[in-house]
């Protein structure tokens, strides 16, 4: 397998974090998306994935994007071990934290987006630094919530077990730390995202161990 | 069952055509999005769901949220008709084709990030339109072309069954129809639109069909 990923992505992390829990050896492909222009919009990579954005995982002659869809299938081909608890009522539970980063949070701050703002709202950089500040904070407010309420949180999402919530929770976290936010008022989250990078799978996907790390 | 819904929302939408294809009776309480500051931010609603955002499906005990992760659920608790394909292939393709929608078009242009572009940022309503405009465009153009070169479409996402890709796009061509722009440009997304909205499932699921329609 294939991955295209950049080092910095966040839906890339959450694609190496899952290859990593399920063993599986790939080649990493670099798309360093602010080096001249972008190279995830460049012909060489919209031959691979016209969308222009990573991940895109190639296995055979599939090429699979979207990080949430690409883990999926990843669950669904190398079934150990499990990224999904068993019943439907846990599954739902942390797909949908899974889901309240990668839906509400992560596309309102993700590169293409602030850059959209600065240069065809031209709004200043308080401004977009508001901005991005106010989506994570307000997702994580509402996620912690959740997570402070539900019994089944343990030193992960679900348990002790590394689940598709992790796999979104951590870069998310780490994304807002290295844009200065302030975690402490969401323990829970703060709390699972640190456990979660004491694991070897984990650790080996943060974007400093990347080959493409700056 | 019962679904907290708003008529006009999109992700609510998504959930209602899954539940009519499986033939499933479910309660329907309106959330109106609007109406005195938004009931979905009201203690009333924040008591079913902490995020007050639509929609919440509420299963015996189980609180279910996020519409994707809902739509997965009923997936797994009422497999039949089935709104994933077998092959692992083929649900990472409609996955992927659902989480374009969900993940790339759908978070900018929600009533929140509209409210927030227009009262924090400040922008003109001319700016506000245009970035509404901007990512339907650009997320249809990309959605376009992988549908146009895959062979797996049919009159629908994946041949002729619904799965879950369709479930996404019927609502955001609803939705992008209603703040006027033109789909012309992207004649496989309208095409499987219009086909599916000719099919009882979605027609029943259509917003002026709802209970709280205007």
């Amino acid at each position: 397998m294939k991955l295209y990923s950049y080092f910095r992505s966040s839906a890339a992390y959450r694609v190496r974090i899952a290859l990593n829990l399920k063993g599986l050896d790939y080649e990493y492909e670099g798309v360093h998306l602010l080096r001249d222009g972008g190279e995830q919009l460049k012909p060489e990579y919209r031959a691979v994935n016209p969308d222009g954005i990573v991940p895109a995982l190639v296995d055979g002659d599939d090429v699979l994007t979207q990080s949430l869809a690409i883990i999926e299938y990843l669950e669904e081909t190398h079934p150990e071990p499990a990224l999904l608890p068993k019943s439907p009522s846990d599954r739902a539970f942390v797909r949908s934290v899974a889901m309240q980063v990668a839906c509400e949070i992560h596309p309102l701050d993700n590169l293409r987006v602030l850059k959209y703002l600065k240069h065809q709202v031209k709004v200043p950089d308080d401004v977009k630094d508001a901005w991005y500040r106010h989506w994570v904070e307000a997702g994580f407010a509402s996620l912690e919530k959740r997570l402070a309420a539900d019994r089944r949180v343990g030193s992960l999402t679900l348990g002790d077990t590394p689940t598709i919530a992790d796999l979104c929770i951590v870069p998310q976290v780490f994304n807002a730390r290295r844009f200065g936010i302030d975690v402490s008022p969401y323990p829970t989250i703060a709390r699972i995202a640190d456990y979660a990078c004491t694991l070897d799978a984990f650790a080996r996907a943060a974007p400093a161990q990347q080959p493409d790390a700056e």
